[in-house]
């Protein structure tokens, strides 16, 4: 069997850097490690199990915890993480908790299991318990989406992007504004459907539009709910003329609604989503666009830098855009 | 410190039990595991790192290699099998390669590394050396979406599915007949486009049609791609009154391009896709109906087959379903 020295040796580097480049730690330039990885395949050499952690204490992973892996915006908050971790060597080990039980499961779980060096953790609020759970792992965590106070963050500022999106609708002329929100509760106790409400009430008031609770419908971030919605904004006495939907999943949704029961958009009613979801274009759907790989890729930077014991930002906070398409018009009163 | 031992009396079982239900093993109870942990927790347990990978030759974690993380179709294959795993108490390890560079470095870094106890391969067609490097492993692989000798997998009958698609085309009347396609060669050599490409020509010659050409546009399994290519053929001098997109995702975009050169779906052009994504019924887009979740959650079943020594089905062909929604009607001419 050959060892590590015989790898080195050949590759011509010290054991030391054969070690770390078959590790995949980031300290060896990409022409190295391909050289010894190359001379590793050619002797056939195999790390001894876990020998490289346990010398490190390291695992070489990083986890994700992530509630719905399935959908748009998680997984492409994952693809944008995952690109950085295997540029720097590290695996990604998914964490999905869809439900209570779920989530329940992996913060009894993973303290006594230890698996990763760092964790992401998307979208989830933290109970007391959980942060504590967290802090008793003693590695990096960084929260996608979501704050807590001492554990860095990457988000947008949802308050500010559903203000944005309802004040377009506003300057087009609409007074009868909907809103297709989340659940209330919302699962797993989800901040973001409250603060892109507390948004859409402020654009209202800052026009001198008083709500409406009529003009709310609870969704759940899926087409489907986005769809039923929109049905029952239709079935209002006095409909609104244009609707801002939480998630362009949820547009898309209003937008089949709408196309059903024959109603021209945006002539009749105006439909803003959220997101820029990868086939917002391909529906011709104005939104609010977030960067949503970039939050994933900006999360996993501040992990290795914390891994890299290089202090981290607090809380990085992205721009949104508001992408005005065909989907959103003058209010028909306006025209 | 606690020992295993002190929880195991705490918990009223049996210290390989308890070792057991804390390294997520499958062969205990739902409620033994439940207690074990919370004893776990209250006395603070912690499992020595990784000693009991060490014991037992387990990594606990499953690896899946998927070329695009961010895809509807891999994140939904992703999370069938990710419950699967989760309830079975093994962590996913996700290996992103979308590019050959990636995907060469996988291949030729994970049997240096050996950190998962099984893998499953989405999408991929092994080449020999992959093939060899997986066997070198010594792990159970399990294939999803492709076929390789002596490897278990799970996928549909892409022919089959194409030629379904086609079919429902040439019995509304149509006779030209176009397909947005993968580009040639495909990335990643992946065999499903060539397999519906046949599928389209079957269904063509079955009805007594001479392919064109020109009613052939390569796509790329975007919406982006799929916009690109149904403004192609709507650019031929006799352009075709149907057209079948390789994915929903590309047929949504072929909607977009025939919206806007003012084309009606499907009174002047109809559009059939394949999937059935999950946005396909709000777009009310005609479709083939694969199960997409269900192929992660039969890979993840037969891996976990495989880890307990019993025998796996070879080659699980799973169903698809034609879905008549409103993107297809009868042939302009035939009306």
């Amino acid at each position: 069997m050959p060892s590590i020295r015989d790898v080195a040796k050949r590759a011509r580097v010290s054991t030391a850097t054969a070690s770390r480049a078959l590790r995949g730690l980031p300290s060896v330039t990409a022409e190295t490690r391909a050289r010894v990885e190359r001379v590793a395949a050619e002797l056939d050499y195999v790390i001894p199990f876990n020998a490289s952690s346990l010398a490190s204490g390291r695992t070489n992973s990083v986890g994700i915890v992530v509630p719905f892996v399935s959908r748009w915006f998680f997984g492409t908050v994952i693809a944008g993480a995952e690109a950085v971790l295997r540029e720097a060597g590290l695996d990604l080990v998914v964490y999905g908790v869809p439900d209570a039980a779920g989530r329940a499961r992996f913060f009894d779980r993973m303290p006594v299991r230890r698996r990763v060096d760092a964790l992401l953790v998307l979208s989830l609020p933290l109970t007391a318990a959980e942060a504590g759970a967290l802090r008793a792992l003693r590695v990096p965590v960084v929260l996608v989406g979501s704050t807590a106070e001492g554990i860095p963050s990457v988000r947008i500022d949802d308050f500010a992007a559903a203000t944005r999106a309802v004040r377009h609708l506003t300057e087009l002329g609409h007074r009868r504004i909907g809103l297709i929100g989340e659940s209330d509760p919302p699962p797993h106790g989800f901040t973001t459907p409250g603060l892109r409400r507390n948004g859409y009430l402020h654009a209202l008031a800052d026009a001198g539009i008083e709500p409406e609770p009529g003009l709310e419908a609870a969704g759940g971030f899926t087409a489907a709910a986005g769809e039923t919605a929109m049905e029952r904004l239709l079935a209002q006495p006095d409909p609104p003329s244009a609707v801002f939907a939480m998630s362009d999943e949820m547009a898309f949704g209003a937008l089949r609604a709408l196309r059903r029961a024959r109603v021209a958009v945006p002539d009749e009613v105006s439909v803003i989503g959220f997101d820029d979801h990868e086939l917002a274009a391909a529906l011709d759907l104005s939104t609010i666009a977030q960067p949503v790989a970039d939050q994933g890729d900006r999360a996993a930077r501040l992990l290795l830098d914390q891994l890299r014991r290089q202090a981290p930002a607090a809380d990085v906070v992205l721009p949104v855009e508001l992408v005005h398409r065909g989907t959103t018009g003058p209010a028909p009163a306006a025209r």
